[in-house]
């Protein structure tokens, strides 16, 4: 395709985004496709011969838009908010306008630096100190088990230049919560600590955070037995509840040990650009890694998540290979990513942060995330005053966990599997009206309704709506 | 940002685009910044206030453009191929543009679907047998990764699911060549097999393809000594010669310790849309798992490699989890690619190589290939009836391997550190030119000069006028 092939096929492109992007709170939100469906309305071979623009761009509303689940809605509750601000999306296409190969800083020293200059930003907004250092990775799952991988290598004195994990006598040990995400056991055991090895610690039956007793404990235990605590992963947000580990308190007793901590805020490290709630994240500042997702509330379109050090040399030790062909004589002088984590070849991402905080400013990310916030007090207080309705999690940020808890036919509030079977029937009732995606979610062994709040377009009047539409699908499905 | 100012903002960045890949043979092809110049260039403070978009468009020509290597330039031969053909460069925007989020195939059916129908495109192009599944990782490192792991569960029997990998009484030995990409060491390491359990096979002193007699000889003596043959990467192309791992003599030796054989074809894998080049891909169809980058050679932008499997049930096994808020009734009819590798969340990549497939056909992708072969056998031709140059290596693909060793002041031909510093001296001419750009890697424990010829651009006019470059810089470089 020729430059000027692409100047007509990308100005009708962009047409398209923008009247999506704009027709986007008429499409239902959950996406309305069946198994199998997709495959079977695509040729089951690749074409020989060019087909026209016009057909392509066709499929993206026959095929792709009913297929797809529209995250940008301002109906969308779903899972974690995955905004794609518009302003992300013009970087991300520069980015491809650029075609630049990131493997050393030689190949590409702006995508490097430019790299280095917006993970530097976001440190110092999130209050971050400066010894920090920042990559981005693909999604907080890669930057888990980065982090998992450098506690392994500093825990066994750099096992990895030698016999490996297996060579080691006492095995290492990682800590996290039941309430963790999936992607924290995942590194574990990719990281080869075997699900033996990792320890589910007991949170409080209140707010879901971790017990630093129970902590202590548990290390205590398997140092005793001549096994090695070697890595703490705190969730600064669950994705269950977004409750709040406590770091200051899992750091002291991880220091003990010597074990790395790690803190997974996928999710709420964009309240970290928010002064009044730092708070939530006192003694982030002492452990040895961060991962937070621009990608999530921020609004950096995906794939944007940031993996934080405070030693780097240390990672780097961990994941560097050098080879002939990619030594260069200002090697002592620049960053090179490519040893800071499992691939070698970089996108230009940080043109996708640059853009943003650039195109919309800090100050209106910081206006939409207070909004949410508010939008998510202002939900849970209707909840909470409701007979029948439950907050069952303290809402730290935006995500509300409810329950409608009615009275069965036996005149007793119900529960069990009948409890359940309500809330799955309310909840899809809910998602099969196409004005709104819940997800569902299990806690304590029962299902609950996360309503996670922060889509870019959603406002006050989508809150009021929703509750609105979940009491009357409530209500509906009967008791 | 709404709609409308994206459309704005999008069409003048699509003029960009096009305007900058029409001149991009007219910039110098390496970069031109110093280290820190790009930092030096940019605030140390993120904007608090939005900035107009005519400042961070001009931004990319003040500082992105000179501070990257034009990997598009016809004058790029260094590293391997690194085509962002415009095809796929629209279905990277559209991929923007629809903003979905792929953690399920719930999340997104068409996401997950789009993805299975064109890797089964390509693997059908690559002559690889139905039941052999592809999925889209990062890149290739992260592709051996997931590879390497598979093949540690495999032959520990899923230790990770009891103690792990530091629980295994006989380590597992992982093998590859000296020659493999140095992706594959990381890989081994950060499985967590260690330095001391990574065979470096020796090679053939001619082809550089792994000798199987040495692989087994190292898997017999390991196998004698209680250690466990686990996994071979064989490289059908390596980075440095794009030797040709012989790979059904490999799978024998494998297979006679159970071991797991993958193939990194990185950049060869492009090779495998040739019928008349099967030969170079004997016996992958009875690998175990294969990797190659259409983001390389093909052309379909990064990050676009490909990871196929031929045991999909046994990778779902290694890399699964599943939580509860991900679980959902349609889960036993699809595929859920979250189990396939490292990240949960997915970006639709499927679609840069949807549309590049469509647009510019699979026809006219095998006619550059073909035509970049040719260029390659054309430019070897001439340096080997060049008195004083030297191919060092079979030219199996578009990569061709190249040294002056001229007459010395002492009559002699120019050797040891003395034609280290000749072929540094007038590659670095080469690359200061601005005209072309090469790479400078070590054979043997000497520079060589790789010319990797593939760049979606390079015509055999642009070859030839490299070649005159070459010999004007190797005699201006002296002996």
């Amino acid at each position: 395709m020729t430059p000027e092939e692409f100047r007509a096929a990308g100005h009708e492109l962009i047409d398209w985004i923008a009247d999506h992007r704009a027709r986007v709170p008429d499409l239902p939100v959950a996406a309305q496709v069946r198994p199998g469906e997709v495959r079977a309305a695509l040729p089951i071979r690749a074409p020989e011969a060019p087909e026209p623009f016009a057909d392509v761009l066709a499929d993206l509303d026959r095929v792709v838009v009913p297929g797809v689940t529209q995250t940008q809605h301002p109906g969308f509750y779903g899972w974690f908010p995955s905004n794609a601000s518009l302003a992300s999306v013009l970087g991300d296409i520069a980015s491809g306008g650029v075609g630049a190969l990131g493997i050393t800083w030689q190949s590409a020293p702006a995508l490097t630096e430019v790299e280095q200059v917006v993970t530097d930003w976001l440190r110092e907004l999130c209050g971050l100190s400066p010894q920090w250092r920042g990559a981005i990775q693909d999604t907080a799952s890669t930057a888990c088990l980065v982090a998992m991988l450098a506690a392994r290598e500093r825990a066994s004195d750099g096992s990895e230049h030698r016999g490996g994990l297996q060579s080691l006598d006492a095995p290492l040990v990682a800590y996290t919560s039941p309430q963790a995400h999936s992607s924290v056991p995942k590194a574990a055991l990719l990281a080869g600590f075997g699900a033996d090895n990792l320890r589910l610690v007991d949170v409080d039956p209140v707010t879901y955070a971790m017990d630093p007793a129970a902590l202590r404990r548990a290390m205590a235990e398997d140092a005793a037995a001549g096994r090695t605590p070697a890595v703490v992963v705190a969730a600064v947000g669950t994705t269950g509840t977004t409750a709040m580990d406590p770091v200051p308190a899992i750091v002291e007793v991880a220091r003990e040990h010597g074990a790395w901590v790690h803190v997974d805020a996928a999710m709420a490290g964009s309240a970290m650009l928010l002064p009044e709630m730092a708070h939530l994240f006192a003694g982030v500042d002492d452990a040895d890694s961060l991962a937070w997702n621009p990608h999530k509330w921020m609004g950096t379109i995906l794939d944007t998540s940031l993996l934080y050090v405070r030693d780097v040399d240390h990672l780097v030790s961990v994941m560097s290979t050098t080879p002939s062909y990619l030594r260069a004589s200002t090697d002592a002088e620049v960053v090179q990513y490519k040893d800071w984590g499992i691939p070698l070849g970089r996108r230009f991402r940080a043109l996708k942060l640059w853009f943003h905080l650039r195109l919309d400013g800090v100050e209106a990310i910081r206006a939409r995330l207070r909004r949410d916030l508010e939008n998510a007090r202002w939900l849970a207080g209707q909840v909470e005053a409701e007979p029948g309705w439950r907050v069952l999690a303290p809402v730290e940020l935006q995500t509300v966990c409810i329950r409608h808890e009615p009275v069965g036919p036996d005149g007793e509030p119900l529960d069990g599997d009948a409890l359940d079977a309500h809330t799955l029937a309310w909840v899809d009732a809910v998602n099969d009206s196409g004005r709104a995606f819940l997800g569902a979610s299990r806690l304590d062994g029962r299902w609950m309704v996360r309503v996670s709040i922060g889509a870019e377009a959603t406002e006050r009047a989508d809150v009021e709506a929703l509750w609105s539409l979940v009491r009357g699908a409530a209500a509906s499905a009967g008791a």
